[in-house]
């Protein structure tokens, strides 16, 4: 018999809930949203529930994309730093992954190994960066930039910036520290290496001036779904997240990844594949379709017109007829991915555009889950059958209710199956994955 | 009578001692210098001792003026993040600043703002910048540029970087949430305030995308002691550290920065002059003296002149005889402030290389007080009657050994004389040094 496939799962973190209505749940306290004991209650509930790691998306920028006054009525894409946050919620964890976003596009790859490193560090072993590029054009303006840098140039900035940083994490051995007192011998010069790296965009001498960290490389997570975003993960990625609608397109994407590692001499069990899931879980079926139906009702029209603009790129449907049918959109120069997967939901499911937004605030692009403990698990179950995915990120619509019913009912269930663990077993981010130390 | 002055304390925090020698002295442990366990235990000890402050100084970069023969020999200048090592500290502590360097000559402005600013948020209002520009020359090629920016260059970035760091901050005011659920009125529009900055080196729209943060600006630091730096320590700093070896020189230093700020609009008691101090505390000055001698014979002759090298801003003297006297040097691009203090300590006291270089390394061009407790606050209270120091960075130079002998004998000893707290009496590092909310 075929031992059961570990599912992995992630949360992607905040304090109010991903939901463009969240803020305005009953239940909702955004005056936290600054408060670092509410973070540390949601990480705490995340590693009660085993989970392997919780997950900060990150823009350097509010979203000028957006008219002001929309925006004034959102929870206005707030974001503390992400490093700075989560090294404040090393100390009060001891099992769960902390993994965050930087972006290549507008950070320089020394001080992004040295953040991570130092992450790694104070946590343990516990680290990741999610390897990202900017798809916010606004950050341009916050960097002395007038435009958006092209999705090429993005790209290939990025490829120099992971190898740039993972080559600095290789500047100790393992055993590069002597610290002999006697003979004063702190560390073996033999065992330091300078990286010397000159590219096209960069060039970096190093050596890192933070020891080796105790994952060796603190995990590397991506999410870029275009075509050379595909080709950075196969060659450098431990986890992917990813967003899918459908059990097919999880499959062939999951297929085209993996597919892709081998040329990298990779094994496909070193990058674990983790596509967001917006859970409304619920006793009944009806139950969590009340909840869910319940945070759509609290959107405003104009607030997920704005949000439904952001995830087209910056293509403004506020001229359209609401309950009328998505008009043709041709390619546009941000957040690739999306507009693909946006519209052909919207044309699959014949959605008006008050449907697809509703849609779209609900889960911000990702596949919504309504359902039992049972339901919810039979269908995760089954994308890991069938070769969809290795584990989730789930993406909580409203906090913290939905994340503590996930963590109180789901989990038990899919313990309960023997598809997730029942405690941790390792130390590391890197253990709990089943990756190999570099 | 005049209500005596109350004195500031901070610690200048690493986890073995700036000592040269500090890894090989018997109780130290070098193993630990990549342990969040030893830089909490360190940062407890000085909030025990009702300290104002930890401080992290930084640099991008081993230092590659050494031979690195050399370096392998010496604590190598190892520094994880300050920033994120910073908030690690931050839930495990309850009232002490956590003050980092972070250097404007590498980063951008937007970065640091946000950065100071969620660490602020998680410290609930004890986080300070200290804003340097970059002294150590191999920093440049880390960051792919081939020579160290100049001296006015850099400060001319420094100067920018200070404005729009200050200007992000007051980018949300204190009352800019309305949060209202029912209207769906998240912030107030008119309370948001986009920088719109446009420099010499910098466009920076804003806003920042962290709210108002418990300090309303974190507080600021600084240390240049060039002309430039005094000038932008007068107009923008909360606290000036700097390196002052005799009461007459930090007399004059105070009075020369303190006449700068009418010109700015503020008021003398809003920074706060701190020179460091080096204190070796025995019950004896006999066994003080014997513990400094003991930590100078830790010094490997090849070690001291790489730091005196350091020191002199590149200078070599390892080519003259260590027994006798200074040569005459010229100034050099790089820490003028300190090739001037120590080419002026070694006239003035008439010292060997060797002996400057023992000096050096037991202090790293800091002032080194012996004595006993008495003796040690006797000289803290004249500098801070005669207006030379409105209080003091403790430089330990080992670990954990020189700190808690500081905390266990000399704060009692400063107490019991009524110019230090007996505890904390406010929340924020603001509060704990006396300055306004911006």
């Amino acid at each position: 018999m075929t031992r059961k496939k570990d599912m992995k799962l992630g949360l992607l973190l905040n304090a109010v809930g991903f939901h463009i209505g969240a803020w305005r749940h009953p239940d909702a306290r955004p005056d936290l949203a600054s408060k670092l004991s509410r973070y540390i209650e949601i990480t705490r509930t995340a590693e009660r529930g085993k989970f392997d790691l919780v997950f900060l998306a990150d823009s350097a920028a509010m979203h000028h994309s957006h008219n002001y006054e929309v925006m004034a009525k959102m929870s206005p894409f707030y974001q503390m730093e992400p490093v700075s946050l989560l090294s404040a919620l090393a100390p009060v964890t001891q099992h769960i992954g902390l993994v965050g976003s930087i972006t290549t596009t507008y950070n320089e790859p020394f001080h992004i190994a040295r953040k991570m490193a130092t992450l790694d560090h104070v946590s343990d072993g516990r680290a990741g960066w999610n390897l990202v590029t900017s798809a916010n054009q606004a950050e341009a303006h916050n960097f002395s930039r007038d435009a958006h840098m092209d999705h090429a140039d993005r790209y290939g900035r990025a490829v120099e910036v992971a190898h740039i940083v993972r080559g600095l994490w290789d500047s100790w051995e393992d055993d590069a520290l002597v610290l002999n007192k006697q003979t004063g011998q702190y560390f073996d010069l033999a065992k330091m290496h300078p990286l010397n790296h000159k590219g096209e965009r960069f060039s970096v001498r190093g050596p890192l001036n933070v020891f080796r960290s105790p994952q060796g490389h603190p995990v590397v997570a991506q999410a870029g779904s275009s075509e050379p975003g595909k080709e950075l993960a196969a060659e450098t990625a431990d986890i992917v997240f990813t967003q899918q609608l459908t059990l097919s397109d999880g499959k062939a994407f999951y297929a085209d990844l993996k597919g892709r590692m081998a040329k990298f001499g990779r094994e496909t069990d070193q990058m674990k594949i983790l596509p967001g899931v917006v859970p409304f879980v619920g006793d009944s079926a009806e139950e969590a379709q009340a909840d869910f139906l319940m945070m759509q009702d609290l959107i405003l029209p104009e607030v997920g017109l704005a949000l439904l603009r952001e995830l087209l790129g910056g293509v403004d449907l506020s001229g359209y007829d609401l309950d009328g049918p998505m008009p043709e959109l041709t390619d546009s120069n941000a957040g690739k991915g999306r507009l693909k997967n946006m519209t052909e939901l919207a044309k699959r499911e014949n959605l008006t555009i008050r449907q697809l937004y509703q849609h779209a605030a609900g889960s911000r692009g990702h596949w919504t889950l309504k359902g039992t403990p049972k339901m919810i698990a039979d269908t995760l179950e089954e994308w890991i059958e069938q070769e969809a995915a290795d584990g989730f990120v789930i993406i909580p619509p409203y906090l913290p209710g939905t994340i503590d019913r996930f963590v109180d009912k789901v989990v038990p269930e899919l313990q309960r199956r023997g598809i997730f663990r029942q405690d941790y077993t390792g130390q590391t981010l890197r253990e709990h994955l089943g990756l190999k130390r570099p």
